[in-house]
């Protein structure tokens, strides 16, 4: 089956949003095994979206929008594709009850446009958006598959990897199914892994094995088409040993799950509770972990000590380690793990991490952008520091620091094991 | 003028790389006043290239390639348009020299396929390029213009924005550039902003009006084109005073700047430091805050007290008020007034923030999802506390939920000039 992507939105023209769907559309369509030829991005407008469609039934078989299902007058895609294939346009029901309902809760009044958003085409499958409001449709016309999804990410992955991926394997109707399975590794970079494991890519035919990089953390997807589930897992399962021989230990997860998670669940499963002390992160370390539910389990909470005063106050950290001639200064070793100390005594958890460092722009304390110290301390134990030097931006250094004490605590609490 | 981009590259179609190009391309072309009305990527495929410069050609005067410029056999960008234009292929000696001389000075042997790189189309002008080998494309062929570019981001970056740019002023001679201005608000949904002025965006004709929604934030973008800046100022600072008339207490920056930024630069010139202590949100208020460089003049640091026993042993809040019969809970009116006030008090802040409430997915002390408190302490003044019921899944919650607390103290700090 051949596809096209088309992405419809004047802000792509203008270069005002990168057109990630288009990427995430791709990378699941190629799992799903459905080549993808051409990717189009078109404007909020009905003369060129129709062409485009047209243009698409020409050369592919199956045809995913994004974007142009909002409230606003700009949102043409459905309206578009409708009088395109001659279709009316409906209201979805329990859409409807579901944006009345959302509003009503808030006491906000509706605006009439906001109803725009439960419209799906005359005999097409509504898609459900569990992150938004607007519905999304799929049908099949004259032998074309069309597939609408919204155009924030945030909503359009989850109708994607849910009702769309669905619908797709319905129409696929093969015998074959595709299996996959998702190993995820933290402390190695993505070319380290990579040259790691180069010649079972190279030799690669069946499982494929495809790896991909999130900033500090790096995955390994490797899929195989079988008739069943069993068969599918003794192939998966040998590729999958030929992998850990090699790189093993960075192997934190089998599932898609961040490091913060797969640390959370040590932590459950042994009964002990993490507190942070954070400088050059800022809360992102604690942004992370209490992003996942329930972490309130087993993360107490913490401090952001941002400034030497804060590392004082809070955490009572002597000025004379802080600041002054021959001080060890902040972004030391020792620093790093008087934080980790100070922030377990004073919460009282089994563990206590801190990060340290310089995330730029500028080098601070006479120290390079990029340099990290962070510590573990445990109860009964010696306090362990770690030296990073990170590259990359602002942001990256700072999600990168993160996810190297959270690698370093997950070492500690599974070796432990 | 009507541009098209064509990005050529399988792996964009795999979904291995993000078409970064495209919009650093747009961004750049809608500068100079091009209207983008397509973007296109296509594989490394001769026949698929073909017919993605036929169909550009039938509706864009000026058609922009990124990416297969390389050594490889794969590289088809420029055989494919010249073969298209009845063209011969040169080599450009200034570029063969060059390759000639990095291979010779690295002393490394150079393989057949790198002169390639130093090809050119018959009667093109050469594009230098300064970060690497293959040499970029431009001309003019019956009325149509084409300009061909690398797809490595670090050397289509400066040809275009060097030898490309000047090679389009000149065929563009004149003509009238646009003008744009950012307008951003907050406290405001897009679908409320958008109606409040729906009668301007269906007037509009020049200047254009375009809103854009993000978490918590919505930009507006106004643009007209104009022969010199002064003339587009006058018009945009007429539409903005329009916009203002209706929603001037949202905006809170006329530039691209996220609201924790404003919210620092009002701190800064009224030489005023900040503090937090999150509940909910986790940290994501002080990683906001200290994702911008050179926050930390202004925010000291904060909390993250994210359980119960954190918020009585970090701010001393006593666990009567907390837990057990009649108490307030950690999600009350109460908590969140004490927890602004204990941090401002703690770090000797001028202002404390805080944040309480249920991100979800579950309830929480009986109270709904979505439902926050966020407290606003500034000393030697009554603390305020405001409610708010928030949409969305957990991750959504928690940036609202900050991006509320950021609004209202955007306002106290604006009102107070």
């Amino acid at each position: 089956m051949r596809a096209e992507i088309i992405a419809v939105g004047t802000e792509l023209l203008l270069g005002q949003t990168v057109n990630t769907n288009a990427t995430y559309l791709s990378q699941g369509l190629a799992e799903l095994g459905i080549d993808v030829y051409f990717q189009t991005v078109v404007g909020d407008n009905d003369t060129r979206i129709r062409q485009a469609i047209e243009l698409a039934r020409s050369r592919a078989d199956l045809i995913l929008f994004t974007g142009g299902l909002g409230p606003t007058l700009d949102d043409l895609t459905k309206d578009a594709l409708a009088a395109y294939l001659g279709k009316a346009i409906h209201i979805h029901e329990p859409s409807m009850v579901k944006i009345e309902t959302m509003f009503a809760s808030r006491g906000i009044h509706m605006v009439e446009s906001n109803r725009r958003q439960a419209n799906i085409i005359e005999g097409s499958d509504a898609l459900m958006n569990d992150a938004g409001l607007a519905v999304g449709n799929a049908m099949s016309v004259n032998g074309t598959h069309y597939v609408l999804l919204p155009g924030p990410p945030r909503e359009m992955k989850p109708m994607f990897d849910g009702p769309a991926k669905a619908w797709l394997r319905s129409i696929l109707g093969e015998e074959r199914k595709l299996y996959s399975r998702l190993l995820k590794f933290a402390g190695i970079g993505e070319s380290s892994l990579e040259q790691a494991i180069i010649d079972l890519i190279e030799q690669q035919s069946d499982p494929t094995i495809a790896p991909y990089a999130k900033e500090g953390e790096v995955a390994i997807r490797i899929s195989t088409k079988a008739l069943s589930e069993q068969e599918a897992s003794v192939r998966l399962d040998q590729t999958e040993e030929r992998i850990k021989e090699r790189v093993g230990k960075h192997l934190f997860a089998r599932e898609d799950i961040p490091l913060e998670e797969a640390v959370l669940r040590l932590l459950r499963e042994s009964g002990r509770k993490l507190a942070s002390a954070e400088s050059l992160t800022g809360g992102l370390l604690a942004q992370l972990i209490t992003n996942i539910p329930g972490s309130s389990g087993e993360f107490l909470g913490g401090v952001v000590t941002y400034t030497n005063l804060m590392k004082h106050k809070l955490l009572s950290i002597p000025m004379s380690q802080l600041e002054g001639p021959g001080a060890p200064g902040a972004i030391s070793e020792s620093t790093a793990s008087l934080m980790a100390e100070r922030v377990r005594e004073l919460t009282g958890s089994d563990f206590g991490v801190s990060l340290t460092g310089v995330a730029g722009p500028s080098e601070s304390e006479g120290k390079p952008v990029g340099l990290v110290y962070f510590g573990i301390a445990e109860q009964g134990k010696p306090t362990i520091v770690h030296t990073a030097e990170l590259s990359g931006s602002r942001g990256i250094i700072r999600v990168r620091a993160a996810k190297a004490v959270l690698y370093r605590l997950w070492q500690v609490l599974s070796s432990a094991e």
